[in-house]
């Protein structure tokens, strides 16, 4: 077993770590950092625990400890759940000190030398770690995951490879626990929407063509097409759903064919879902509050497909999001023996 | 005073009407029809008022009629919030016994001889009555107004007709209360987004381009320019929001320049706000709870104009988007000497 | 293995039927009835699937019969999810054909001989199943649950049974799925609390002093406490809050260790949860997104215990509320070897 | 015209203000306080406006000055929406000041000296004036008006006066715009009831008592039946929902008749409505979302009157219940020369 901690256990994204990996067959969860505040208490005590399912037993008895390097004695890898601007200099003391960093804060996302990894898109990318250890002469390392709402998006996009495309738009309809546990007020959101998310568009933009560049050994060219993207908040709870337009030439039967046989390039990682993408045939999904929990949080739900070419994707972004897509790139780094 | 009807005056667009009608300075609301069942009762007993505003007490004690032509005997111009089902046949009758029928109907929007007309965009094309009245020999007539998804975004786009454009996108993210009353159940919409609106893509891909079409005295050529529509209802009681790209290559600044001076065609109409598209300067603006109400609902607004060519716009959908587009071209109809 | 059916099974307790029974240990769901239009046609072809958790596929297969007693041949039980008005009739032909009936229906409550029971307050009621069937001369039987606010009530009451009272009120906040599927429009409950569901308060007011009452062997008489209920929906997806105050003389300390001392009567049933009720000490809860899902949906949740003496409860009302109510009839049936 | 101002002018309440009185007949609005952050700043600039309807231009260009008592050179009256913390010694100090406060805070509600009034209930408290004035030798004064919810159950109540009771148990399902802009994350009530309010049922069960008390020309003495209140959060966005029991021995029909035919002891007051309390005989009324507007805020709606006694209550909870029941009381204090 490898020894895990999560760095900020008590957010939004926090939780989701704890609930992923209270009962993870290859990572012992033995440390919870927070803040000054919470911690030398128990978890239980001190954790405002938010999601519907049960509460692990389990992790409430451990001892919370001050999110620092020197607290996370032990742990082979460490999950980040940080803001970015505690993030930046903490995540790379935290490799300079030996440790392997899954994240999945903004931080580092796109440091040259740091993977940003879906293992279903490109897993190839974990190569940067061996670039990343040389450049910087350290054993630790940092890996991280897009942004919830290029997760889904590039997801929904990455099938399409195998066709030319040079212009992606996508507008996301976004869920409120992608702000965090306080994020949005009510006042804010009820009966409306909000057509602005603070940099979410830069980053959908920027992230995608990482992720889908090619990676020669040394560094990664990032991908050709273009991403315009207009992102809204919406009154939903989980699950961000997105209307993508791709000037893709194939037809509406070729394209459904692509994302029904789709197959992941991985296999074997617990947290994998037996399919990434999965396409819906009824004309009025996928929804968010229906199909969020697809493949328990992990697959993305395409539907919709018309001329134009036209269609919809939605993932859940908490789960797939954020704290799942970590654990996944955790597994997949675990299974390719960089720890 | 101009004698006026409401056709279907229970239902949500119906209650809307005789909110608007019920002091217009211009028409005298004399006539409320419903099913059947509903005939030859006070419509203050019959209707299950649903609008936050206070009830109009004047209109409580008009006996409610069938919907049948008999029932409009003094009736000058009506307003139809019919079904389309009813509305195709009922609506002819009505025009051919030489009454003027302004309707919020799909049914003849499509016809050629039958204006469809936003009064600040295409008031011209009310040239049509005369098209109409000649090959059809009736001194009655029909004029249309848009779906209510359709109104906001032609009101969006008309103002840059100053500029070249060819390719239009637009994600619509639609209120409940634009399928009535009964039209969405809550197990449906709360905590969701339902990505798919029954024909609603079609009809604005086809109506935009008719209102945006030149009227050279005997019919209307389509506008050139192709729209590609993603529809979606969200949780939200009133206010269509609009994410659209459209393919000009002048600047923001212009751009923005173009909403900022858009001057309307008409004056002096009694329901015509003050500005017909108003122009947000907010980053996180216009919010459907917050802003649908401005120009009395009859405003749309325009924010978030950013590189791509990219913008949100707002209308509300049953004011703007329904009832209030009725009566406002009942307003022009009636200052341009038709009636 | 007993084979068991659902009649009504595509309706929102129907599905939720199928979704409790399709793995059970005990029970093997053979039959499936729903409309004319659905029967000949398998379920996962008929049936437009609302719940979030995943659709169990085994029974994708089962073909739908129609709702009659023909349809049940080999069914030793089932289960009614069907409304009132069809129930009525139709259980009594189908306990007349020899088939055990665990129904949802409020039609046979309140019938003298039909045992009203919720397995943790009052199992000895199911003497009455002799009683029935001594009576009526026939093998099968007809066993109902209560209401869904009736059972989140009767399960707060009942541990209170060690004291004295006289005198209940309770004012509920209850879930739009307790109207089903199409019971409740968007337009009705959305930024809105709806103070009126019909016959709610009677049938609380009549069903909590049945299952609380003594039984004698040939009859039930009613507890001789009084009722009095205001109910109130409100915009929850799931789960019944509600506001209960009692008139025992006892300190909150006594009252708070009946709840966190209560012992079911009943065991080693299936669908029984760890707790039945459950004392949450936390000064918010229970609230229902949070605490609904408790012993998957079986648990009732106390909280707020105040003197006065007032305190909250909240129960899922289509599992504990309805479908899981049925089940652990059912379970309390067979295990009693009433089958 | 009377020179007013608002303390705490940007604030949930403070936008409710500034709308009352942008237009007031009796009362100049000219100066408005805010954080140090703002002071110096005009209104327009500083002020995230958030409420539907449009905003009040002629208050766009006041210059926000810093919350002191310096700030209010030249107010005659000031009207208070500050926090509890700020509002304890501030309020004091302006009063001392020799002006005259009318504040939402709690702070001072239950000061013996300090009249806590809703002019419909208890007029003569403000007699309290003169004792204050005579015990604190100043000329300025403080008056208060109740809590959100109290309001509301005690417009509800007094009607009653005319009868006998002594045990008031009310459940209250309260909007989210009680808490401020800010004061209720999405991520807790979407979806969700939460049944605690922080002190709201103190509150209630001792400010009511106050102001149904009987004033001697000295003090108030309370009156003398007991309120047992439960508080819960629902998502609602404005309208405080109450079901409320009364032991009063009358009738049905005898108590409605004092709803219908209840007089209002004041007159003429710019804000007060047609009906203080208004019975609302369909079955399933007041809804806040419907009838939260009566009166423009200021009327509390009472429906669903039935044995036990037990009725339902519905008041807009920022206007009636907070901005629009200082400005009323402004305007008594106004009308009978206080100032």
């Amino acid at each position: 077993m490898i020894n895990v901690g999560v760095l900020g256990a008590t957010g939004a994204v926090g939780q989701r770590f704890v609930q992923l990996l209270a009962d993870h067959p290859w990572f012992h969860l033995q440390t919870l950092t927070a803040s000054e505040r919470s911690a030398g208490k128990p978890y239980g005590r001190v954790v405002n625990w938010r999601l519907d399912a049960p509460y692990p037993d389990r992790v409430s008895d451990i001892v919370v400890t001050p999110t620092t390097v020197e607290s996370l004695k032990g742990c082979d890898l460490v999950f980040s759940a940080l803001p970015a601007d505690v993030a930046t200099s903490l995540e790379t003391e935290i490799a300079d000190a030996g440790i392997a960093v899954c994240s999945n804060a903004r931080s580092h996302r796109m440091d040259p030398d740091v993977p940003l990894v879906i293992p279903e898109v490109n897993p190839d990318h974990l190569g940067l770690i061996d670039v990343q250890r040389d450049r910087r002469g350290r054993e630790g390392f940092i890996v991280t995951n897009p942004n919830c709402s290029t997760i889904t998006l590039t997801m929904a996009i990455a099938p399409l490879r195998a066709f030319e495309f040079h212009d992606v738009r996508v507008a996301t309809m976004q869920a409120i626990s992608g702000a965090g546990f306080a994020g949005v007020a009510a006042m804010e959101i009820y009966d409306n929407v909000v057509p602005y998310i603070g940099d979410e568009e830069e980053k959908i933009e920027t992230e995608i063509v990482k992720i889908m560049g090619t990676f020669d050994g040394s560094e990664v060219s990032p991908a050709s097409f273009q991403v315009s993207a207009s992102c809204h908040r919406v009154p939903v709870i989980d699950g961000h759903t997105m209307a993508i337009w791709v000037d893709v030439k194939e037809s509406i039967d070729e394209v459904k064919k692509v994302y029904a046989t789709f197959k992941s390039p991985i296999s074997n990682l617990p947290s994998q879902p037996a399919k990434a993408v999965e396409l819906l045939e009824q004309p009025n999904r996928p929804q968010p509050r229906l199909d969020r929990n697809r493949g328990r949080g992990m697959t993305v739900s395409i539907g919709r497909i018309r001329e134009g070419l036209r269609f919809i994707a939605l993932g859940h972004n908490t789960i797939r999001g954020a704290a799942g897509a970590s654990v996944l790139n955790a597994e997949l780094i675990y299974s390719k023996k960089y720890l």
